[in-house]
């Protein structure tokens, strides 16, 4: 287990309590979580927008039309920042001021990388393709070459990044503990509902087990090659 | 109803069909949501932080630590993006390539101006505290003289904004209609769990009902003052 690197910008000014500096911590909030806020610089603003995304080892991967602003954006070299929360609970505390939130974040920095070289581009889009919706890509038609052209994927190496994680009862002052007042935690998941079929579909088309089945709030990565 | 700013960079460049152009769209994506990720620049980069928030009328509000790098990034008048998404759903397709995911989510773009007015910060920290924690503002102590001043609180006006919403089944090629491969939406929504009471309670503190009944994801807003 390699810890991350600390540069200035990954490392936490304030709770330093909940850092996290493993690598395996940041796969857990990765891996645990749908979607990320993939960031990058636009005329001299920021611009942030959601994104689907896959894991390949220590390479994060996210993928978009060749058209989109925001991949445009994010060409060759310049920074980004992508940005994955998972919300676990409400912190409800005796006072306003020590309300919060238990979560696990995870705020990467780096240099994204176009992905030209035809086999990682196909491993990459796996990657993204099973972690939203595990079991698809054996199941389903794979890219062809004008839907691999239509499509471009950024490489984000998983090198400088910082992990954050809330646990745990409400932090109160003391003079408030015998307020009286309701304090503890919320939990709050997420769960799938019943699966909708597509109304083109065949009736006898069954759910595939990965779908009905599926438990996991996102798909586990593949092995690094 | 008026309809939000269309600047270019908050005109949607491809999926233009997903735009939601009104502001009611807006207010529902910010008010279903838990929290938003918060983009400023940070030394030629780009920096996103999940963080809660709260909306009165057309201003969104967020706050920190007064010592918070975020914050001071986002001082007076720097440009921010802020975005919420509220993912609804996985859209499994007959395709890799249409594999996708049903959401909402809303891009804010604005400068951030440091509120200073007592009265004007009260009402944004209730907002925040409502937002996320419906109820709890009349029930916990508010904040006191030090704890206000150690609460740096941001506003971004509600003008300049995109919305975009994917809802419904797949959109498959008609190649791949025939190909047997089941294709649906399994929705995915965000459920409370059992009130975790603060081990710190005296045993006779009942759970208050905006939280053992809490239904909705985030908490109204306030009127408009």
């Amino acid at each position: 287990m390699t810890t991350l690197s600390p540069t200035p910008r990954s490392t936490l000014g304030r709770h330093r309590e909940r850092a996290a500096t493993d690598r395996r911590a940041l796969h857990d909030v990765l891996d645990s979580t749908l979607i990320c806020h993939l960031a990058v610089i636009r005329n001299g603003a920021p611009l942030v927008l959601p994104t689907g995304f896959g894991r390949v080892g220590d390479t994060l991967y996210v993928h978009g039309s060749t058209g989109a602003t925001s991949l445009r954006a994010a060409a060759d070299g310049v920074p980004v920042c992508v940005t994955v929360t998972r919300v676990d609970g409400i912190v409800y505390a005796r006072s306003a001021f020590h309300h919060s939130m238990n979560y696990a974040s995870a705020v990467i920095h780096g240099s994204a990388r176009q992905v030209v070289d035809e086999v990682e581009k196909s491993l990459a889009l796996q990657a993204i393709v099973e972690h939203l919706s595990p079991g698809s890509w054996g199941r389903t038609r794979r890219p062809n070459r004008r839907e691999l052209a239509a499509t471009a994927v950024l490489a984000i190496p998983l090198t400088e990044a910082s992990v954050k994680v809330r646990t745990g009862p409400p932090v109160d002052d003391d003079a408030d503990l015998g307020s009286g007042t309701w304090a503890g935690v919320l939990p709050v998941t997420q769960v799938w509902g019943a699966p909708e079929p597509c109304p083109l579909l065949p009736a006898d088309v069954v759910v595939p087990q990965a779908v009905s089945g599926r438990t996991s709030s996102a798909g586990p990565p593949p092995a690094t090659p």
